[in-house]
């Protein structure tokens, strides 16, 4: 952060329930419009991963799902349903953790999180509870197409965040990640610059995104559909060229696999 | 949340470098009072750890630290200074990983964190650099005392967090934890709540004093000294009497040690 001392969060009311007719990124524009709220360069546009699966048409009808062999043994294993468990393998890279109810993957995102991110609630009324969402086929990709027409109706160079609640290691509770960015830092490179006495600053990279991510999560509650988008003002950031992806550690220096 | 739509963050300007002459109360009130602001009850202070520690008189010299066998041995393992491994030691309850320059422990906290939370960087000016700095003794206790002298002077209640910057698995980069939280809600249980279509959440806390703690270090900045407290004022906490030790994740349900 250089200069301004305050950080403003709005969420956006009036963001209406998505589905895959919906287009996003006329959505937020009319909230903002309805609020008089104008973006301006260097505002971030914090975005839940749900309407923005919803809107790509990520919902799947778990009807309409076969579960394989492997499936149905980790089904068995977990106590889940094996077509949850087929679709959370289809979306994994790895399974990490298989316990009574809960399994835990590497995403073929990279991230680490329960079930594969898939969702079962707040995704339809309960008499359809087969619906389940899962993630956004290519989060970055998405945030950098809302950026790039944003740009093009405002004339504002924003930052898109695309944001969902996980879990994590040796902590109870969820926070929030970035799971798409386009046109904010996601890892601010400390290392080399000076400590307030002179000293070279070893290890420190800070995951600006994710601060982000969760400082929106305050005021998106946890539903995230009552107040879906949040507008971040004030915060500066260094480059605009990173995504998501550059979150990800690196499987040789993950030590907690 | 209920109620209002923002979110505001202030880095409060004019806190001087803290050493153990210093009372974080009083440097913050005067700080306040500098920039005419006021607290208000439900607003929220985070404050940087390093500052915390620093006013407990937390500084060790490692020149009077005497390593023990076990130190010694660590330390040959990892390259790191044994005098350094024996204060990790003693500040943790269990060695999690060590290798190469890198130790992660579970802190006598509860708090799996690199080398104990122990910082060597913005301690001193650089002709000193054997000085380090530990975690507060008890900075759930310190959080509860701040809270009820502030109580005692400006007649609010305001919300306590001191936070720390912490490294994660599977990800890049750190987010800041509580590692110390009074009067406001730290972990949010949104079990039973029902969802936008009536269906009964089921997997739902919010670590909301950690997504706090990481808004707050979006304005802090890296060495969390230049501003080293931010006011948080718009946030509707739920309860005034958890802790951050109600943050960690208890042992039985561990996956990743």
């Amino acid at each position: 952060m250089d200069g301004s001392n305050d950080l403003l969060l709005t969420a956006l009311p009036g963001i209406p329930l998505v589905d895959s007719d919906c287009d996003i990124v006329d959505l937020v524009l009319a909230a903002l419009s309805a609020q008089n709220l104008t973006l301006k360069t260097g505002d971030i546009l914090v975005i839940a991963q749900k309407i923005v699966s919803k809107a790509e048409g990520r919902m799947v009808n778990l009807a309409e799902v076969e579960p394989g062999d492997q499936a149905k043994e980790l089904a068995r294993k977990t106590s889940k349903d094996p077509r949850l468990v087929e679709l959370i393998l289809s979306e994994s890279s790895e399974v990490l953790r298989a316990i009574d109810e809960l399994i835990i993957v590497a995403h073929r995102l990279g991230i680490v999180l329960a079930n594969a991110g898939i969702d079962a609630s707040n995704v339809a009324p309960s008499t359809a509870v087969e619906q389940v969402l899962l993630l956004p086929k290519d989060p970055d990709r998405s945030a950098r197409e809302y950026r790039r027409r944003i740009k093009q109706q405002t004339g504002s160079n924003v930052g898109i965040i695309i944001n969902d609640s996980v879990g994590r290691a040796w902590r109870l509770g969820t926070t929030s990640l970035a799971i798409g960015v386009a046109g904010v830092t996601a890892l601010e490179d400390h290392r080399g610059k000076l400590d307030l006495f002179g000293v070279p600053l070893k290890v420190s990279e800070e995951a600006v995104a994710d601060e982000l991510a969760s400082a929106a999560t305050l005021l998106q509650g946890q539903t995230a559909e009552k107040s879906p988008v949040v507008l971040i003002h004030g915060f500066t950031s260094r480059t605009d060229e990173q995504s998501a992806a550059s979150l990800i550690r690196p499987l040789e220096q993950d030590l907690f696999r």
